[in-house]
């Protein structure tokens, strides 16, 4: 028998708002909202006043609250109400992967700590449903890689650049769309795509990442150029989060992909989000849904109350066998860098480099490169410089591929 | 704190050699097979003989053993073993979609009566975890379609045809590499995927179907001048299961369908599997996956051993929901059927018409007709013939469409 739940909702923004609705218009669940918490008084709502208060201790001391949401945009405010609810013993559903990413230990000790249990599905490609596919799935298998569209802003802009618009107007056609916030960074420049990443690869490894330790670069800097150099491969660009395994090594990463026509993200555009898994045994699955939006992810959240209903933990089995498991930065990526000056791609050094194209205006260069090369230089910071990862190449052999030393042939 | 299982596993065929090898290679599991049952004790095993017995009483009357793993071919044969297996309380895992496409209901009660549960995760698309985000997922949405390719074999044979094979090479080539069957009937003709569509229809809206009431056409009439027809509009085959929801009416058929570049389901190619799941607040999601092959369909057996661990059960929560809901004969399908010989077009009634196409040697009609018409001829048995639905065009409106009667016109 599913118990009946009691909700203290945090937030009553686009998604606190979709669960409100999603919630009145399903008579799939038993659960109801007592109180909402929202911060600003004076905003004008969708919904009558009294339903809100202002006061966080209105829930967290409610003892008849067992279960609290939380769906606020600051994550310091949210990692106090989240501490707080597990404390008092309320099970708590978050949408915050920065929360998350940032303190995802520390949760699920006070979790442990206080027999309560603590979900997120939302806070990784909203309507996914991947954090309980790893847990329930890929608890038995052993998973080579993890892939994924996982933001949808920079999704949508890089559909719109692939469509022959410039980045800054598809970055303000999202603004106005509302798929882009007023000041873009957490999502363009990467931050967004690499906390999803960590939790990923929580739950697919067991191993706890910090996000410092991953590598991202955004896609504020493509340039026509860049577009036109995919499309003449029969690429399309996408920000893709990825982790793979090799051995006891994991090498994550958030850049800007070069996808072929045959991969399973080429044909996931506008804001859709998608991730695949390859397991040992399952071979490659792809999921793919809306990664954004009101409804979308306040289905996911309401997937999570659903769940709290028969008591659903997540096991975080892959925790137990960790062993040696540890990030590898000495890996090799296969790269494309271009710039428009051409004594900038001296600043990326290639381990082995395959093409070296001088134009008249614009310069690139392809080969191997260090993660722990890439790592060393803040290309957020660099917008004379574009860098995008390449598929592995069709049919090519290793040695057919022409070899030459970029730094000499470039001076 | 996870169970011990210990594994009765009937068949040893594909998948279970497969269970057995990833079974030995995984740490992540505790569970080990104690007794193997086959039908034949003349052929060869690829481990010694003394693991097999050939009574199925020697699994059955093991009290020591709590899990039936059934994977076994003959559906009938099956339903002696699942059947019994219940009574004794043992779980259940199977992957024989034709046995629980046709005894879904009973088994549900035996399971219930006997206090155990009976989990068949591989019956649907192999690796794909649907029934499980359908269950978990989607118990809280009100969903409106699922569509999917759910048979590799055909979307093999379509990927070979895509690529200007005729049927009959592309079939021999299956049948070379094992993809499909000496006797193909199952799968080419829609069995396969008709079985698969009664169980997705039973676990996203709670209705039982009998596999007899579901429309099914395969591929086995498709010509040259069919797939020369799909990619001048830029279209590909593919062999489609679905069920969309209209009010309290259910639409469910199994043909091959037209699928434009812009449908997730385009890129799926080879023995690829892949689900569409359209919710109220999730909008679309998509699963793809390896449909087929010894360890993706072990691996989805796997996961529901894993889930036995901590007494999952199914509980078809929309089945407590199904109100007035039923089957739609009456709804409009949007077809394309060609043939060599004119008059055989006249066959197929169509309610509206769109197109009509006389060539010299082969001719085509476009229209609307309805389910109740499609049901009514022996598609699978008109190699004359040959019908393919057509998806929604796109930026026509429906009054700028040519109409006229098709009788009128042909004659």
């Amino acid at each position: 028998m599913r118990k009946e739940l009691t909700i203290g909702l945090f937030g009553f923004g686009c998604v606190g708002q979709g669960l409100y609705e999603v919630l009145e218009q399903t008579k799939l669940i038993n659960a109801s909202i007592k109180q909402i918490v929202v911060k600003d008084p004076t905003k004008d709502r969708s919904i009558p006043k009294q339903h809100f208060s202002f006061d966080p201790n209105d829930i967290l001391e409610d003892n008849a609250i067992d279960t609290v949401v939380e769906l606020i945009d600051d994550a310091d405010a949210a990692f106090n109400i989240v501490t707080a609810a597990l404390k008092r013993g309320k099970n708590v559903v978050s949408a915050n992967k920065k929360l998350i990413a940032n303190h995802l230990d520390e949760l699920i000790s006070l979790a442990r700590e206080n027999d309560v249990s603590f979900l997120y599905e939302a806070s990784v490609c909203a309507s996914i449903p991947i954090i309980r596919t790893l847990e329930e799935y890929y608890n038995t298998d052993s998973i080579e890689a993890v892939e994924g569209i996982c933001n949808g802003t920079t999704n949508y802009i890089f559909t719109q650049t692939d469509q022959g618009k410039t980045y800054e107007d598809a970055l303000a056609e999202a603004q106005d769309l509302g798929f882009a916030e007023s000041d873009p960074t957490l999502d363009v420049d990467g931050f967004d795509a690499k906390f999803k990443l960590g939790i990923l690869v929580k739950h697919a490894y067991g191993l706890t990442v910090r996000p410092e330790d991953i590598f991202h670069y955004g896609i504020r800097h493509v340039k026509v150029e860049d577009v036109n150099f995919g499309k003449e491969k029969g690429y399309r660009l996408k920000l893709l989060s990825s982790v793979h395994r090799n051995g006891d090594r994991l090498t994550t990463l958030v850049a800007p992909h070069f996808v072929r026509e045959d991969q399973a993200t080429y044909n996931v555009n506008d804001s859709f989000n998608a991730v695949s898994v390859k397991g040992l045994f399952s071979d490659q699955q792809t999921l793919i849904g809306r990664g954004a939006g009101s409804h979308p992810t306040a289905s996911a959240v309401l997937s999570d109350i659903s769940a709290l209903q028969y008591d659903y933990r997540y096991e975080y089995r892959k925790s137990n066998a960790v062993d040696n498991l540890c990030l590898d930065d000495s890996s090799l990526v296969r790269v494309y860098v271009a710039s428009e000056e051409l004594l900038a791609l001296e600043d990326v050094h290639l381990e082995q480099s395959f093409e070296i194209y001088h134009g008249g205006k614009y310069h690139y260069k392809t080969g191997l490169v260090k993660l722990k090369t890439l790592k060393k230089i803040d290309f957020n910071n660099r917008p004379e410089l574009f860098l995008a990862v390449l598929p592995e190449p069709i049919g090519i052999e290793k040695e057919e591929i022409l070899e030459f030393e970029t730094e000499k042939a470039l001076i």
